[in-house]
């Protein structure tokens, strides 16, 4: 027979047990992305029992005394350890805790109401259905607040903060509530004064309709210019635009083909091609390992948001992309100028839609969310209240009335698959893609002619080793002040705003 | 805080168990599916990872003391089960003494050096390169053997048979070897009675190139005629067709589009949508349980052939089959005249390749390999004597001599890939198709006028209850039994060749 193989030490060990756990999870975000683009729709239930074993599994291997006491001999060597290492061996700590503090059966009970509440919900938002949602999502909430309470007991945070801690280490209410209460103050009155000067513009010529296959064309285009490798990445249509983590070199997202919005398509791409990136360029040597992952949700929407937004709505930018529209789409080049773009393209919406929110408004759709799910959380608001508090919350922030459940506190998926806490990173990662936007245009000249020219290398050589290769081996904190010079605020956002809607050339 | 779940019972918590396992595997399959279809190339190294992942996770499941403690405990109380219960139970016990066989590392090191080969194969193959094939596949046998010997051990079995059961069980050399010797002394002097009668045919006309999409709207429709839904399936191309099981109501195959040669994939087509039929008719109840999966591989096999070949080229079938390549495929529609379909297929052929092999030829290139991994098992041949012997053997059975080694014992990647033992039931399949076909076809009148309207209702009517239905839930020989009322034997097989190659109308 073989020799005995020698045994690992105990960081090898958890460093083995973590990672078979984010392999697992690769898998899954491997499956679900072929639910979403793929499979069959008489798939849906053997899909779903794999996506629970899986979940099942990981939780055991995550969330097990076996794994406390590997980690308890692990941390007792930590002094022998890289940093690296270190920083990895506190972020299994933190998927440690999360897994650990809740009873499996309780999890297990929200997943299930969850999974039935996506079905209440995908019925009841057509039909303005408060009711037949609000008592299954009360019980979701109550499940809810029990996870956090146990988690806030363990992270000593609040129970929401535990919530948020889920997706986005390093970024609590502490942080949040006051680049909110800023944001909440200044965007009103800046959207009244960019309205009145937008009220002047000529009508822009609207868009013609575009078979989607142009649009995928412009797509697969717009992905290389980000600078995917054209042999290693999928583009595919999906309902709901999303890229796929956790899959080193095996670049894939999706996005949606609207045959009489083109920009939706380009919007959503070069969002999720950022997202991409930042996947594909997180340190390989960590692959799997937790503190390989990217550093949470916040600073992964600022790297969406820098492409779809900052560098994607820049004039340079879309002085590259219209003479590319206009060749990959055809029809009137008129109608694919750069002013008849920018015109289009830098209007203030009038929606009631958080996903369709213009650049300035968007942050206050969050904010809304925010105020309420605090108030969830603490017991301050009852779920049957929820209509009237968010209409109330929207007409004060937005100025105006939402039409209809639809397009209000039933818009979104989000509470009925259980994500609370989820929502804030959406507009924090505004502020930070602001913030590290002006930071590498102001350190590295090139990059806005680089955008002109569709070349992305320059923004990316600064982003790349800034953001995206530190993965979670450093802290939120610490990668935004080593990358930027400072904590995160709104200051360079509300420069950013100012400069595009005020003072940049207008069409 | 919640109440405490009531403890299960030891048979569910067994079955808890295993079909974790078994949704673990059908993610695998799923991704294996993904990779042959659609993974971008650089994907390869995570999706490797992930794979190996999930097999570890598996491992530990079912091959573990605490598995093997619970099935003891189930075992003690299988009394109280329903007959259905305690052959899953059985079924379990099985699994578990396949995983628990063999050292973890043992098996580990086979995947390794397998992975490794597939790549050399994969170079030496066209370099038609024994020497640098041979090294590493001693290495690879060695630990076969090894692996096999201590598995033999517990199934009280030989080490070749320990390796046929792992993928066929209930089919043992026992019963393979007199089927063989029968095959092996009936079928050269069969396949020189049919070649002089087909000497005297005219020569055919030569069937033209047909584009990828026709070839894929014919495979379309032929996947609905035979049953499939078809919102509930799809059709991918991948260099080697095969079909996704452990997938209840996600039916996927694939198949190969050669332009040059349309019946490839027709030929395909049939045989994955006879395998996916049998995955899609497997007891819903008993989903990813281990007496919930195909019986074996000879019964398998045995599915995917009754429509390849026993189905699909029959005078009734290629009656429907001509004029819808007539319609679909275009062109001169007398290439697609029945008679000159016939007189196309129904040839033998000299090919030296097994996936190529006519219906009569077939079974010779699968016992010589047969005879070849018993003497490799043995001992009784070295690993650098496999090309004389192949060649020997090839001609001793098919009456000619391979002209390369890509021709001869390095055409298949099964040795490389660490199958050793898979390759009989190719054979096996062929006999069990012949017997259920002729059963079928006697009971049920409407079976072959069905087939004649491109209607298999009739057939699978007949199939389902006595193949699909029974899953693993019984064994192998009472399965045959009950279907065909005997023991599985060349009769039908030996009426069938001569029914159809002498007996038949000709073209």
């Amino acid at each position: 027979m073989n020799k005995p193989a020698p045994q690992p030490d105990a960081f090898a060990r958890v460093v083995h047990r973590f990672a078979t756990a984010g392999k697992l999870s690769a898998a899954q975000m491997m499956l679900n992305w072929d639910a979403q683009t793929h499979m069959p729709s008489g798939g849906a239930w053997a899909r779903s029992e794999q996506m629970a074993a899986l979940t099942e599994v990981s939780a055991d291997l995550i969330g097990s005394t076996a794994a406390g006491d590997e980690l308890a001999e692990a941390e007792a060597m930590a002094n022998a350890l890289e940093p690296d290492e270190r920083a990895d061996l506190t972020e299994m700590r933190r998927q440690w805790v999360h897994a650990a503090a809740v009873p499996k059966d309780i999890q297990a009970a929200k997943s299930r109401i969850a999974q039935q509440l996506q079905a209440i919900w995908t019925r009841a938002k057509p039909e303005n259905d408060f009711a037949s949602f609000a008592g299954p999502f009360a019980e979701l909430l109550s499940i809810t607040r029990e996870i956090a309470a146990a988690k806030a007991q363990v992270l000593g945070a609040t129970a929401y903060g535990a919530m948020i801690d889920e997706y986005d280490p390093g970024v609590g209410e502490a942080m949040i509530d006051p680049i909110f209460a800023d944001l909440a103050a200044f965007l009103p009155p800046l959207i009244a004064e960019v309205r009145a000067r937008q009220a002047g513009w000529a009508a822009p010529m609207p868009f013609p309709a575009v078979s989607v296959e142009r649009q995928a064309a412009l797509s697969h285009r717009l992905a290389v210019a980000v600078g995917h490798d054209p042999d290693n990445f999928r583009i595919d249509a999906a309902p709901h635009p999303f890229s796929v983590p956790h899959s080193p070199g095996d670049v894939r997202f999706t996005t949606r083909y609207d045959e009489a919005n083109p920009p939706f398509s380009i919007h959503a791409t070069l969002h999720e091609a950022g997202h991409a990136m930042y996947e594909a360029n997180l340190p390989r040597g960590f692959a799997f390992r937790p503190g390989g992952e990217a550093r949470g949700m916040t600073v992964h929407e600022s790297q969406s948001l820098s492409l779809e937004m900052l560098a994607g709505r820049s004039q340079e930018f879309l002085g590259f992309l219209s003479p590319l529209m206009a060749e990959t789409f055809g029809g009137d080049p008129a109608v694919w100028a750069l002013s008849n773009v920018v015109n289009t393209w830098r209007r203030l919406d009038n929606d009631y839609i958080r996903v369709e929110a213009d650049e300035i408004s968007y942050p206050l759709h969050v904010i809304l969310r925010y105020r309420l799910e605090q108030a969830l959380m603490s017991g301050d608001l009852a779920v049957a209240d929820i209509p009237g508090a968010w209409n109330e919350l929207f007409t004060k922030l937005l100025g105006r009335t939402p039409p209809s459940l639809a397009q209000g506190c039933l818009q979104d998926i989000h509470w009925a698959a259980g994500l609370i806490g989820y929502f804030p990173n959406y507009a924090m990662g505004s502020m930070l893609a602001a913030q590290l936007f002006e930071r590498a245009t102001a350190d590295e000249p090139d990059i806005l002619p680089g955008l002109g020219r569709g070349d992305f290398t320059p923004y990316f050589n600064w982003v790349r080793p800034r953001v995206h290769q530190r993965a979670s081996l450093t802290s939120f904190a610490t990668l935004v002040t080593d990358a930027t010079g400072g904590p995160l605020s709104t200051d360079a956002f509300k420069r950013h705003v100012r400069r595009r809607y005020l003072e940049e050339a207008q069409p």
